[in-house]
């Protein structure tokens, strides 16, 4: 089984990530955890080039598109395909998802130009389950941590778009579940595991 | 007008770019010149990433491709589209067809799949005409010179399936010019130069 979580920064992740991947832990299988962008040598460096540059570094929203999309081919290849096959589920902060609402849904850039580099980058390798935590964007800023990356710079206005971006992807998508990420963390993490569940039925005999 | 060069390693481009780029200046045109990876901050980057790092990061042939597609994203639109719009011409060490020949032809990926990310990249512009140089890769070899790089590393077969790759898109593309690259620099420059003059009658005139 392949899981990712998505949904804006500050929206809690990172906890929920950690929870959800105990849960199944706990159950006796093997889980592997990623990061998109990230996890391996390349996805770490192309990380640094798309979250912390400086404003010098010029990058058009299409090169960063396709620099997200090489990360994520490495992040298979290496990664999460191997995992896979040995039967281990892997669990994945953010996944081709994040793509389509950053960069087409708020960014502008054509949906299906997105969609079809994707289906190049990961060969159609796509999660089981989507886990998108939804929480108010004035919300998650008062929630979030630390200085601003690249992404996060670009303002209320730009995460409300890419809210609407989530909620429009998870209309057209059955595997993308959106998760009211309101509540407390034991609250949410009941509504993670909830859903997991429901839709991946040998989860509740474990 | 907007020209490439390509070729295999060692076949003359750089003193062939050279001879050309003096020649239209001397007509009084303005000239762009750039080289495919690189020419942006960060294509320069990416270029040091795909041709200079270490054996150690690993880059599949995917991850490969989508990261020259990145820095050529950035090339189109920081350097040669705005170079175009105001009339001058550009030169391009290297354009999409790199990609093609190295990735597709001689690297296995699937080629319309590569095409299809070119055109999202670089939102379908491609160079009027492109000049391969074309040599039989031992001669090639003989006349490089300094270490190899990253793709020069995978020896004699490989180039060999790169110059197959370059001939099998010639017969696809009309814009593609083959030149025999075995002379000596100044009948190669002239060939070049007769290639343009015929494929732009107003060069001609000038």
């Amino acid at each position: 089984m392949f899981f990712s979580f998505d949904g804006i920064d500050g929206v809690g992740k990172t906890t929920q990530i950690e929870r959800f991947v105990g849960w199944l832990r706990a159950t006796g299988r093997e889980v592997v955890t990623c990061r998109d962008p990230g996890s391996t040598p390349l996805g770490e460096k192309l990380r640094g080039v798309l979250l912390h540059s400086g404003p010098e570094l010029l990058i058009g929203p299409t090169a960063e598109m396709l620099l997200y999309m090489a990360a994520r081919s490495q992040l298979v290849e290496e990664c999460i395909r191997p995992a896979l096959e040995r039967g281990a589920t892997v669990v994945s902060d953010r996944f081709l998802l994040a793509n389509l609402v950053y960069q087409s849904h708020a960014g502008g850039l054509d949906r299906d130009a997105v969609g079809a580099v994707g289906t190049v980058a990961t060969h159609g390798l796509l999660p089981d389950t989507v886990f998108v935590l939804d929480l108010d964007p004035a919300m998650a800023t008062a929630r979030r941590q630390g200085p601003d990356d690249r992404m996060e710079a670009r303002g209320d206005s730009y995460r409300e778009r890419v809210r609407q971006g989530f909620i429009a992807e998870a209309r057209r998508d059955s595997r993308i579940v959106m998760i009211d990420a309101a509540g407390s963390v034991d609250e949410v993490e009941a509504l993670v595991r909830d859903a997991a569940v429901s839709r991946h039925a040998e989860l509740a005999a474990s």
